[in-house]
């Protein structure tokens, strides 16, 4: 495709988002949830069609060559789609929170004064691999009354296709424009620059992929970007604590799955309990494989136990998200110093601490700068589902607009409105 | 100054306000209020010295053969200092919203979760002339939490000086870091290019001036910018609509003043009450001496207007913001057009609909895509004090993070706070 051509595909693309998402904004909570249910029963009807697609694209990665886990991620599977559909119904069955009023308070003047929720927009998502988001980009978008231009992987093109289609019928059985939500239809890559660079049509960017996506994205895009950067979530075993419970909750932050970007990465100890507490998940560490990487004073206390493996953290270990069984470990002289190294090291995801003092709980909470703060909970936590949000499109590590697990609030603005009875400024 | 130095020296700044922002995210209500009050009563006190601050820019800006309006928006008033102190003892008065928890909820897993608010961190504000803006950025600053590094107009460097120093004695007084409010002490332009790229430092950037000042410091900056673009306010008169207010309203929306952004700069009548509304505002224009620039319709309904000015409008007039006794005048067919109108010739600042139908009313409040929406109401009123905000940073016409006028809550942004029992994930 040439340029010209390619640039012509992507303004058809984006004006007839700006169309659509004028018709999703006015649309009634109805016909939204219609559209979801429709989607659901059609994910279900069609699930033989779509494993087809599927295994034209796993073919195809299979040729190339692909790794077996991008193998893995790249796969739908009848339980995957059944995932979809339910979450399309949990959507469903969501209130909506398109067009409520919130704060609407009289002025002195006489004018009464609120903010409405509405809808941004729309919005362009980049993702790759896994088929699943573009059902989730899809739901999302349709709940919250956007429009939005969905880029996915080129390896997953044949099983997006598919998918985009039913939703695009969904939306058609349910009286609203199919162009609410459409799928770049090519696999050029130069398609990425220009969806993240028509602010005419497009009002903010989510990139869902590696940090060097993310940041190659935010820096060149020309809307804003919901940026989820990396995840070096912390567990602080605080003095006093309950260890059984801080055993457990460790144990779950770290090894529960490693891959998530809300596992836990470093594990902070305050001195106090360190000598009570390092040995004991020192010894469920080892027995999982979970390598730790210390400073010398919890190395001294590891170094006895049996099938640790043991090293020194360099300085990079503190700035690190492993997604592996690897852990940094360091002794801290109590809250003041891992407020200080979860602010300075991590990376404002998601920290937790483990506790039984009440103020220091409320002072972790106040003054710990990140996404997600955590009292005796699992970091394993940080998500849109565990969240109440019904669905998450990503989560959000800026402080701008919306922070942590975006669900469908993510994706709206408030707007004022004012109710007068025609006054005047005097 | 050479560029070495001045990236020293804004190192400098930025690394002290960071330190800053952490002590006043940790401030209590009070010690922000006791700070607030301070700088009340010392803005009192010192009147006199900042009007002798003041006398040498004006001077300075006479001697350069600055215009008439120039030198009138640098000079400081006792009315205007009064105004500043009564905004610090207004907002000092006003709830804390650092730290309130909002919509904690259990979730099926155990665990509370809910959204906290906390201050942003570091905002860089650059503004022009007016120095009374010195006093009501760093009033919101303190109030919300955050620090600030401010960058006023170079014209107005004796007065900020002063002011800003009286800001730091007021922080030193209640205890907090004189640092949580810094002016740039240079009148070097080259200062602000290094301050919109510091993301180490600040956090986001407030611009406050020209639409070119804007429209540069969002393309070049390397953080997000609160912007405030044009103000091209509709005000709508439906049909039914009551005539008599409709004049009023109109009236005051155009000539209660000129200059501000919120000014009404097209008036759109809808054809069944174009014939009985148009002579009558005319008239009342044509007494003030406004400018109206028509389609043919509305100049053919306004050409019979004793001393009316009446001219055709053209396709650009239909985009302008005049800030002058000039407005846009525009028959349509009815609601649907009026909503299209705004909708692509607006700038998504205030609009407004006076009418007496109630359906017309709620579709307008929800199509049209502006950080206002008013219902019988002079577009004159968006504003941070009328809108109970206690002051205003500035007005965003974006739709991301805030919209509208931003006080406080807009220089904030919700964490996800997550309470639990030691409860870790399945």
């Amino acid at each position: 495709m040439s340029t010209a051509e390619l640039n012509e595909l992507m303004n058809t693309l984006g004006r007839q988002a700006r169309t659509a998402a004028r018709a999703m904004a006015r649309a009634s909570a109805a016909a939204k949830n219609t559209a979801l249910r429709a989607l659901a029963a059609t994910l279900r009807a069609q699930t033989d069609a779509l494993l087809q697609a599927n295994a034209l694209d796993v073919a195809r990665a299979r040729e190339a060559g692909l790794s077996d886990p991008m193998v893995d991620r790249l796969k739908l599977t009848p339980k995957v789609i059944e995932t979809c559909a339910q979450g399309c119904e949990q959507l469903a069955a969501m209130p909506d929170l398109i067009g409520e009023i919130i704060g609407l308070q009289q002025q002195p003047s006489g004018i009464r004064v609120g903010q409405m929720r509405v809808p941004i927009g729309v919005f362009g998502m980049i993702y790759e691999s896994r088929p699943n988001v573009t059902i989730e980009a899809a739901s999302l978008s349709i709940k919250s009354g956007n429009a939005c231009i969905l880029r996915g992987g080129s390896e997953a093109i044949d099983s997006n296709r598919a998918l985009a289609q039913l939703v695009q019928q969904a939306l058609e059985q349910a009286g609203l424009p199919r162009e609410a939500v459409q799928l770049v239809p090519t696999t050029d890559r130069e398609a990425v620059g220009r969806l993240i660079a028509m602010p005419e049509y497009v009002d903010v960017i989510i990139p869902r992929g590696g940090k060097g996506l993310i940041e190659r994205i935010s820096r060149e895009a020309k809307v804003p970007v919901i940026k989820h950067l990396d995840g070096n979530c912390h567990t602080y075993v605080d003095d006093p604590c309950d260890l059984e419970m801080a055993v457990r909750v460790t144990d779950n932050a770290k090894t529960q799955k490693y891959s998530p970007c809300n596992a836990t990465e470093s594990l902070l100890v305050a001195r106090g309990v360190a000598a009570a507490f390092l040995p004991r998940i020192g010894a469920v560490f080892a027995a999982k494989g979970v390598e730790m990487r210390c400073c010398p004073e919890a190395k001294a206390l590891l170094a006895g136990v049996p099938g640790a493996v043991v090293k020194d953290a360099t300085e990079q270990d503190w700035y690190e998200e492993y997604l592996a069984p690897i852990i940094s470990v360091k002794v801290v002289a109590g809250l003041d110093e891992a407020i200080d190294w979860i602010n300075r090291y991590g990376s404002h995801h998601t920290d937790a601490i483990l506790t039984t003092d009440h103020r220091h709980a409320q002072r972790f909470l106040r003054e710990v700068d990140s996404s997600s703060v955590m009292v005796n909970a699992s970091t394993r936590f940080a998500d849109g589902f565990e969240y109440g949000l019904g669905a998450e499109i990503g989560i959000s590590t800026d402080k701008f607009h919306a922070r942590g697990p975006v669900g469908v609030a993510g994706l709206t603005s408030l707007k004022y409105v004012v109710l007068g009875e025609g006054e005047v400024r005097g």
